[in-house]
């Protein structure tokens, strides 16, 4: 494999572009549309979801353009050559509206929406699906983590197991909800993430003893130093020879900054290390944790367990977001030349909601978080005095007195990144503000209490009459 | 998000870059190693798993260099001057010896190893397990999906759920393991993959309505049209706009390929569809059946629904290995300077093999695989008798009389890559193959019956050795 992101126009699906070209030829090319985007239900039966990948969706969006091997390659697919003409200069020059990266967001609202001719719009809908739909499912499973772990440290230790070159996105949307360092180091590089990491048991092994190994580690990376005291025998072997060299460093002036266990009972084998690091003076010799960890396997190690561990290492899960491991977001044809659209479904729930729309949030007395509701975009926010289930409209709760905020901003205009570009770290920082107003029953794991989304009375009536319509339209 | 596959060497844990500093100024640099690469369980709770993405590999390999702006960041991260000008030079340079992509392998046997000098196989680590067990994830899923379709053809429709970039992988993988098609157009070009695609359900809505939609899609794709029904009212409109446009088709001399359902009960629909296309006279029109399909869904449609579905469009649950998303495939070092090396593990199973290894397959009297045998690669695969339970060394099995197949072969060497680039579908034909001389109580998704890989006794007594050397070096 070899390719760069210089000219990714093909990472999209094939359809993507048979249907532009379908639009080029029917004299469509200049209809102007707005597309949702959308997921359905949160991962991980969870209560509340994190929204992430907007950046990188922006930046790679400017080098969404075709190269000249790529004309080729769709000339031997049978492409005509006025599209493959139009497809040379193809850019993006649309505009986004979005919600924030690290915003808190819930099913069925717009989280994004993308305004421009059918053709831009249509093109962009794999990869922006691709982007948003991973980086928002890890960038969740990451502040899972993050919400378990009782505010300890952890780190992203999961290249090894990430989908091939999704462990760049993943890394970053780990950091995004909440890990603070990555083993990525490429994704360290890209996004300005801090990168951390200590030895394998291949370092150990290499060596003809287990003292000698973290000896020599030791005196490779004094600042550094975190030893991984599980290649032979944790307690009888790892821990002693750790202490032996803690000791050695002491006499130097260094300290040894921790251990790492990597296999057995980590809540045994944590106590166990604890009381033979503190009865030989080693209290601030942290334990660091790895080994098949996710946010339910972290909270029992502290809240069942007490496990004294300092700081975690989460790999496989956290950067796959297993078992869910995708997200099942939608992007949905909202309008047309002025016209609302919807998607009918056999299924009333996945009735997609017609026109240009804004969602607004509605904070209770208390500052948090109450309901979303999604309006017409024409409407003022201040004329809507309630909201109303999305099915069962005789559901509705008044919102006139609430503190109101709309949340789709532009982000992105002809080519131009409106939004400032922010380390994965800042994001987190505004996550957890964000996360911080939504009440603790939506952040549970077990059965949380679902966060309302309505709609406004507008909206309602406009999906009415569509429906209506559509009957005439079959 | 900005990279190129141009010079990656970045993309690597971090502790492998701070252990191979470590070994550069330990005066390790020029130690020989042996590292293999195996895993412990076969995904999906299977019987069997598809090893790919070894070519894949071996061309990133090539790419795995240090640029001078990754020095610079690497310099700001704290890595000292020698060993920055040492990765100014680095490649990898050593050997790798692989069984074939496509094959049919089980857990703790060395499917890859690989040797050279301590630094470049250590470096290395993270990219190999990243491609590797990735794409042996998805050949897999995609093989599950192939023995349930039936031998129908099926498509890998899941860029925009897949994992980012994880998506090029997994597309590649996907035809590996037996898909006909993948609507990742870029993964179409970079591996030679036949594309496809019909059109969603916004070209539909963007035309006043159904049946003009069909009819301009039919106009411009004459010799591959498929329809998607679902948009409004699968039985009352989709279908029924479908047959006329089919009937307007057969008047210019062409012929309609299909129709798409992509939501609803796909049996019920799929039945009730074949029913009034054959009642138009259309029997020559396939149904495509796409909307959250794994083997389990296809197996229960075809072999207890008997669902008349010609062909099926696999997205999300193909592209990210659901719910496993991850294999667990591990990276060991065997070997160090002429001495053989394991890791104790506190679980048994998990101590591994010592060692350089090769894997020999025996078969059975009517042709089928019957056992995987390894061995110490200095033992002629003649003079080994008896394979041996890894852990209960009582139990033995005579191979002496037995076919035998070694199937570790040479397939890197100082940068050079020995094995011939192969099409992702010749792959596949390679591995139904294979896959016919395993015995069907492996293939069958509930409660497979277990493949037994044995050791030699040389490998067995090595083992036992190295645990009793090890007391003595803690």
């Amino acid at each position: 494999m070899s390719f760069s992101l210089g000219q990714i126009g093909l990472y999209t699906d094939y359809y993507e572009l048979s249907m532009a070209q379908g639009y080029f030829y029917a004299g469509k090319k200049n209809d102007r549309v707005v597309f949702d985007y959308f997921f359905r239900s949160a991962p991980f039966n969870g209560g509340f979801t994190v929204f992430a990948g907007l950046y990188d969706l922006l930046e790679i969006l400017n080098d969404y353009t075709f190269s000249s091997s790529d004309i080729e390659y769709l000339r031997s697919q049978g492409f005509k050559p006025g599209f493959l003409d139009f497809l040379k200069d193809f850019s993006f020059k649309g505009e986004i509206f979005s919600m924030a990266e690290g915003e808190i967001v819930f099913p069925n609202e717009p989280i994004l929406r993308t305004e421009g001719n059918i053709i831009e719009c249509q093109l962009i809908e794999s990869l922006l699906l691709n982007i948003l739909n991973f980086e928002t499912l890890i960038a969740t499973k990451a502040f899972r983590v993050w919400l378990a772990s009782g505010k300890r440290a952890f780190s992203d230790f999961g290249l090894r197991r990430a989908q091939g070159f999704g462990a760049l996105h993943a890394s970053r949307a780990a950091c995004i909800g909440g890990a603070v360092f990555t083993s990525n180091v490429l994704a360290g590089k890209l996004f300005n993430i801090p990168v951390s990491g200590t030895q394998a048991h291949s370092w150990i092994q290499s060596f003809d003893n287990e003292l000698k190994a973290f000896r020599v580690y030791a005196e490779h990376n004094p600042e550094d130093t975190i030893l991984l005291v599980d290649t032979f025998d944790t307690l009888k072997s790892g821990v002693p020879n750790a202490i032996l060299v803690a000791k050695e460093m002491e006499k130097k002036g260094k300290r040894l900054k921790g251990i790492r266990l990597d296999s057995g009972d980590l809540a045994y084998f944590s106590k166990k290390s604890r009381k033979l690091l503190d009865d030989a003076g080693l209290g601030y010799v942290k334990i660091i944790a790895s080994n098949q960890l996710n946010e339910y396997v972290i909270q029992s190690l502290i809240n069942e367990q007490k496990a004294p561990i300092d700081a975690f290492g989460v790999g496989t899960e956290l950067t796959t977001g297993k078992p869910d491991a995708a997200l099942d977001g939608v992007y949905k044809l909202a309008w047309v030349n002025g016209q609302s659209k919807m998607k009918v479904s056999e299924n009333v729930e996945k009735t997609t909601l017609p026109g240009i729309k804004n969602v607004v949030r509605y904070y209770d007395e208390d500052g948090f978080f109450f309901r979303d509701g999604i309006l017409n975009n024409s409407e003022p926010v201040d004329s809507v005095q309630s909201i109303f289930h999305p099915i069962y409209s005789e559901r509705q709760t008044n919102v006139s007195k609430l503190k109101k905020e709309p949340l789709l901003k532009k982000v992105l205009s002809k080519g131009k990144i409106l939004t400032p570009k922010i380390n994965p770290s800042e994001i987190f920082i505004y996550l957890s503000g964000r996360a911080d107003k939504l009440p603790g029953e939506h952040k549970r794991f077990i059965s949380p209490h679902i966060y309302k989304v309505g709609v406004s009375k507008m909206l309602l009536n406009e999906r009415a009459d569509l429906l209506g319509q559509y009957k005439g339209k079959e």
